[in-house]
């Protein structure tokens, strides 16, 4: 009954620390006769590198993946697909000096309580380096869903307090933070300067789309698409809240104003991001996550050490200032092994 | 694969339509021991019954629940516990305009299209219903936590634009919402009035707060609390958000104000709603839910027939204005099944 | 992680004890469309109906089974298929003298100790009542297989130390005991006979084939066809032992003659039972188990009571002498439910 | 839905294929704080090295294992735990002869059927070396259960048709088929030289016993402590049959002879072979499995092509006679394995 398993059909179990020697994925249940190369793979991790977060000198990670186990002659076999990707950049000993010191917005203190042993190089289980293993498995169910029609987009919606409402899909690829709106980039960039500055950190919105998903994915009533997502989503360490479509907008609409009136072209609106009654509508599917500002800032704070001794703690390290851009293909990665694995799901019953 | 079980350890399956003759839950893996009466299930059932949403007239259900296993001389045994409710107020004939109609905002076209069929009395399994089976599965997960001494509670908010930043606890009992802030219940009762003349309907937010839980509940990295919790409130039908402490207020935080600082008594803010790195710090743990507004409105909307052709309709029928307060004990019994399942994982792992 | 599920698609989880209200069955994931009728299930439930066993004055339970949800118009919805049979001649006074004593051969203590608390009245959860629910359960994973052309038979091989090596499957309706050999069905129930009077029981074996099962069914490497088969026949509550195809035989073939050759008609013998690698190959699928004597039997024994002193002990009551031919529909409702699953899980990666 | 993990609470998911570049397994679920070492691991795995089964020039394999996670300074954290054995003497070249044809006896025909796709290179995922990933796994289960006073052991009763009915404990060490009757292993070691002369394969019987298993163990009513055995025995390759305690013998005993007489000082005889009712009663622990023989023989057999015609095969390579004595310890370790996730399933309910 631990957590490391996500899936019921499309299953994917991570494991590694931030600091051992390596951390991977095993997906069982990805259908036979799927194209994939370590390549496919690569390109989503290269999207999460270290070196994208605007920090000073983070942490230089080849995440170069192999395929171990479930593709012969280029094609999934419909065994377990095993990944691993190798730590080598690790830096252990920079963290020496929090081994008695639990970091404030960490889970140090939580992991320790939890299992009365805690890995404290670099966080272990809990540090961010675990979502590599994740993007690695979501490229995997990102082959399956293409070869289905659907597409999985994130970008960023808001950092800090700037926000934007435009959404020129265009423009994702064009700019580091995946804004789609390019002016919105631009000040988000001056933002992350300044913050930079002061050694503080930022957080910010994504939004996840997902296109071409056809009617009937997700599972009521406990597995609907939208709770299913919600975990997926949620179960990302910075991430504080989700929401589908009009989200919690809609929580001030007036039902004559929420509803998608239904017309033979379609529904005339998507305030319920392509989710009704737990199951795709055939909308675009919308969610958008709220990610919490990286919790090691340089600014002096108040913690405990081991025995529960006040003490001040600046976090140097080398840490990104916000989890976006590099959360983004995180969110991909969720949002595609939940779509893969329900669309698996629903092939069992249908004829 | 289907998605009508919650819970790993602590595990519940509903069952049951709007207009079957029952519905009801049954839950595998309560600890064996426990004292259990009808009534303590009652006590929570009749907290959502019908009659409460300040609907005109709405269905008369007196969801009477029985306990049909698990249970020996008032205690638990270790066996299934299998819960009944009978449907007592089913008025079928009700709803045999809508065989042929989809209404806008609910499941019906979803329905039918994931399945091939559908029951389309009083919206089947889709109805909200259904979550009266959750709620009795909930009180009895209710009363494993009380006997660990935690306490787990749900209230109003919001209602349509009405929000309320005060939480006066006490106040929560004194008013039909459930409302922490007697002054803004009463403003929301006038716009309930007011929306209900115009045949509209209301969403809003409901916060949930469990206190008393102990350091160490939650299974990173899938199964973290904070993931598993908004898997079980966005399953609830009307849920389109679920945030965690400070949620979406977070993203416009810079570290230094959202991390909670750590002292000898404790942290000193709970923007982590209670959960760092997926696991309960000790603190209350905090989430909030969108509610969307009730989707059977009796203005008239544009939807499609069976034969894909427009048509007009007005939901006409026995309906609540809000979900709200009825999705209370909805959202607190989800957050007991979630409490209770992670509690005895811990347990599993614990000398 | 209670036990009381079994399967991963076409999930079924069972409740109830012998001298409860009501016992019965929840079926998630059974697909929508199928044609089922509480008559398709009445027919297997008569098939283990108490006055069958060679008892002289057994329980009599009508075993009327209803279906509380999950069909509609005469169809399967897709949604959870709640099954349930109520308890009508349950005598618990009878069970009054056993409360402070363990009968040998029972789960009597072992559930005490488990679980600290025990139903006596009728073995509780314990009971073979239990296994009403499994054969309801059962009789809608066949209809499932019907209509995919499978047919599952379980037939009587040996009872005490007659054993038939004869498969007449015609002459399977034609006794009580279903035993493919008439002459050989004599004989055991004059053994009943003589059993019965000296107040003993007995055990048998019983074999069960499935015909027209597709190869490809079984989930390498743990959930292999015969694995999730062994779990299923081995959990019947009488069951020692489960073979297939060649069985415990095979552990005396060489290579050469074991080995099952291959010709374009197919295999040349079945010494696999149908089952290769774990996977089903086309053949029929055959399976032996190996059941028990019935425990409760008139002769004095040795026992301890509930303060752990010795104490003597003649368990009379209403019970069969064999479980042979009962248990014939049980293991015919496990073998489905296997097939079911496993059937729906192949879907779920096939284009 | 594929089915390469086991368990619920100690959950064991493999990976690999025999010729692939590795072979591993993830445990997600062993409590914290557990002393682990690779040295622990490898004691297991050198017992089921290849090179022990009476083959001529069997492949050549160091089967050295690295733990990649979930242990720091020597102690588990509770993270999952990541086992990786690399593949060293994979001759796949051997093996190209193999690509268009079935071998009798394997799984070579089942797997394409079922995937659409096979790797024929050493049977890939349905090859005997997928157990190095469970004897791996499951040492990790033995140090939990060695920490709680179980022992698991595995000893041959059978090779062919040289039964032993002696249980000299003392010399199952003292003889490579690790036989506990000296003088039968003798007969044993003299037929697999005349049937390795021949070309031909052998079969047998391997007991397992576990000592020291507390009462408790087991889930009613589908996960049984016997029917989670079976289905782990099972599921090992070769395995055919499997028999708990009195087995397939309990058929033919009476209720009087078959009963355990219950004293203050345990149960006079073992014929439940330590379980009651799916529960542990504190008894030995006793299993039987059949092993099939091995169906890679030199003798020429009938088969097919990929074209469907009839050709004959002689299977060279380098093969094992039998699967004894290299099949104990996979049958120990799935054992281990069985007990490690009972035990902790029976900790959650536990107070």
């Amino acid at each position: 009954m631990a957590g490391s398993t996500f899936g019921k059909a499309f299953r994917v179990t991570t494991w590694g620390e931030s600091h051992g020697p390596a951390l991977g994925a095993v997906i069982d249940g990805c259908p036979p006769g799927l194209e994939l190369d370590a390549l496919d793979i690569q390109k989503d991790l290269d999207k999460r590198r270290p070196g994208k977060g605007g920090g000073e000198s983070p942490r230089q990670e080849p995440d170069q993946v192999e395929i171990l186990s479930g593709v012969f002659q280029g094609l999934t076999t419909g065994t377990p697909i095993s990944l691993i990707i190798h730590n080598k950049d690790a830096q252990s000993k920079a963290y020496n000096h929090l081994q008695d010191i639990f970091r404030p917005g960490h889970g140090d203190l939580t992991y320790l309580k939890k299992y009365g042993i805690r890995d404290h190089r670099g966080g272990g289980r809990a540090s961010a380096r675990e979502t590599a293993a994740r993007v690695a498995a979501g490229a995997v169910a990102r082959k399956l869903l293409t070869d289905n029609d659907i597409a999985v987009t994130a970008y960023t919606v808001a950092l800090g307090k700037i926000a934007t409402s435009k959404r020129n899909m265009d423009d994702i690829p064009k700019n580091r933070l995946c804004c789609p709106d390019l002016e919105a980039a631009v000040r988000m960039e001056e933002l992350i300067d300044s913050v930079r500055k002061k050694g503080n950190s930022l957080g910010g919105i994504v939004e996840i789309q997902a296109t071409g998903c056809p009617v009937g994915l997700g599972e009521p009533v406990f597995d609907k698409l939208d709770g299913v997502l919600a975990q997926a989503l949620m179960s990302i360490g910075a991430v504080k809240g989700v929401e589908i479509g009009a989200g919690f907008k809609a929580a001030e609409l007036l039902g004559s104003e929420n509803n998608d009136a239904i017309t033979p072209k379609g529904y005339r609106t998507n305030n319920a991001g392509g989710i009704l009654a737990g199951i795709s509508n055939g909308e675009p599917i919308i969610a958008r996550v709220a990610v919490k500002p990286i919790p090691s800032i340089s600014i002096e704070q108040d913690t405990l050490n081991l025995d529960n001794e006040p003490v001040k703690i600046r976090v140097g390290g080398r840490h990104d200032i916000a989890a976006i851009p590099r959360i983004l293909p995180v969110c991909e990665a969720m949002a595609c092994l939940t779509l893969a694995d329900l669309l698996l799901r629903q092939k069992a019953i249908e004829n």
